[in-house]
């Protein structure tokens, strides 16, 4: 996409004319509801500064629905209970409508609702999807790849992954992820700076490709701590609080003398907290905790406040859209705004946004 | 279609009221011209029978989509932070599910989107719609009335309504909601029957017909109390515990004496009962609290657990679905399942569903 470079863009033209994008979006493709001095004004800068729509940014402007459906392969009662998904959601929503795009969110109560989405996908009433598809062994993405509608993926796809989980099994499928495996080295590397050798990991679900990148970039760098590869030093949780206190209290009697604990994500720090304060450790003197997600409040208000690694999920949400929008185009350098030094784009199809290690004083 | 063929005829509650068919008519579309007793007998019959009558609902017989569109007149940040819209989700995907209908949910950022939502489901895409639209002055209702789509309403609608909030401005509209006015009187009956006469109320939002139910309620009561009708003594609020704070602060300073509290839902009680302690009131025994909603786990955390009114959420969405799949049929007696002696139909298109008074120890 070198030539998206050069040429000039959308929003070059909505900012000559002072106009918002979608003004400058509806004007080039005749639609109604542009007033004449405003069109004009658009015409005029559009000509003045040459500007051409790419084709595959045309193609879905000039589509049928303006609508873009978001598909979240996890029960109904999950996506309103995580916050995970209503910050990608804001995101994505306010992306969609600064392109006067309708959100479709499909819901579902599970795995059997599935083929009634990819069915919906299929019958030509969005341009285009946005696909959370959290598990493995997930149907879905199949089903919606046959289904034939341009999609961009929330997270790293694990399906049709090789068997090392690389990402090279799904060429030409579009995502947005974190660097998990990154930001989990950062959040270990920490840990192993402040002296601590007997660092615990307390998974995500591994059928999920974030908990499973979080595992091995723990392993990347307690492979080189001397006992750093002790399995007991490892359980599997689910994302949650509970999952949390569970796993904590399992590693305490696996391994009494740990001195830190790297949880998968901020809920799971919660539960794990707890039950390091009912033991009578103290945190971070006995045991330093860190986290992943730095999202909403959570973080800032555990005893004591979590140090996390924080990912942008609103952000992530807003560059998925982006992408769809534009034909599926990568971010750095396309002039989407979503480049800058700050993302860098996966060998696959992959966009990954960096991580940063928030310190609090848990560890 | 035999299912319609049971449904409840204009000819039956003509039968059954003793009245011509056109009188049903006229009484049921809203015309002038039926004297009041006549009137009454009609809406009696309708209500017993549990008639709706909805000519556009039927043409959902022959759906093409299998889609239902749920529409939130909020901005998408609201839907997702407020409970009370997952509930009803959760209530309406379990049902259109159950019935392998897609929900398909239509997010907006503000008022600006309505004009895109409306064109979606003109478009086609959708069977129905199930639409929450909380305000009196929005303009989506119309917009979606103009679309020609079949529709139920989430809540009594407020536009169209006579000078005196009356729903008969909105014949053949159909929608479900809770019985917010006799909510209320149960709530402020049983303050008053604890021998509270100086009872104060924090109301929603007043462009709800919510809470201007609810506060209609309030006065149906306080009208037989000696001073209750006082104006001091109500403070408009917005359904927030910040604001439920705020409000209670300023009653406290217009009328000190105060000895209860009707608080127009549980977030706003919850800010009321921070400020009562902080005054230094004891609850119940200073100062005794009632709210609207026992939504989740708020109303039994609060301290003292509140005494509130519950209403029926996730059923009140799985009704509302009901009915659209059924091309309008109301609840009772029309083996939806949704009857029995709880359910009323209001003398409009409205399903009612009753509250009950849950007594903890705040009053």
């Amino acid at each position: 996409m070198t030539e998206a470079v050069s040429r000039p863009t959308l929003e070059a033209v909505a900012a000559l004319a002072g106009v918002s994008r979608a003004t400058v979006s509806r004007v080039v493709n005749g639609a109604d509801g542009v007033r004449e001095p405003l069109a004009e004004r658009v015409r005029r800068a559009v000509a003045e500064l040459g500007y051409v729509p790419n084709q595959a940014a045309r193609s879905l402007v000039t589509k049928r629905h303006d609508a873009v459906a978001v598909v979240i392969a996890e029960p109904e009662t999950r996506v309103f209970a995580d916050p995970f998904f209503a910050l990608q959601l804001r995101g994505i929503s306010k992306e969609l409508t600064a392109h006067d795009n309708q959100l479709v969110l499909l819901l579902t109560e599970g795995r059997d609702d599935h083929a009634r989405v990819a069915r919906y996908l299929a019958g030509g009433h969005v341009d285009g999807a946005l696909v959370f598809s959290l598990h493995l062994d997930d149907p879905l993405p199949g089903l919606i790849q046959a289904a034939g509608v341009p999609t961009v993926f929330g997270g790293r796809p694990g399906w049709g992954a090789g068997a090392d989980g690389s990402p090279r099994g799904n060429p030409g499928v579009v995502y947005v992820d974190c660097d998990n495996r990154g930001g989990a080295r950062t959040a270990v590397r920490h840990l192993v700076e402040l002296g601590r050798s007997r660092v615990a990991h307390i998974t995500g679900p591994l059928d999920q490709t974030s908990a499973a990148d979080r595992l091995d970039g723990y392993r990347d760098v307690m492979a080189g701590v001397p006992g750093g590869g002790d399995p007991r030093l490892v359980v599997e949780s689910d994302f949650t609080p509970a999952g949390g206190e569970h796993a904590m209290r399992e590693l305490l009697a696996r391994r009494p003398d740990l001195d830190a604990v790297f949880a998968a994500n901020d809920l799971t720090a919660l539960g794990a907290l707890r039950v390091l304060r009912e033991s009578g450790r103290r945190v971070p003197e006995d045991v330093a905790v860190v986290g992943f997600d730095d999202m909403g409040p959570v973080a800032e208000q555990t005893d004591p406040p979590l140090t996390t690694v924080r990912q942008e999920i609103e952000e992530m949400g807003r560059l998925m859209a982006r992408l769809l929008l534009r034909g599926g185009a990568s971010g750095a350098g396309d002039g989407t705004g979503a480049g800058g030094p700050a993302t860098r784009n996966g060998a696959d199809g992959g966009v990954i946004l960096p991580t940063t290690l928030i310190r609090r004083a848990s560890a």
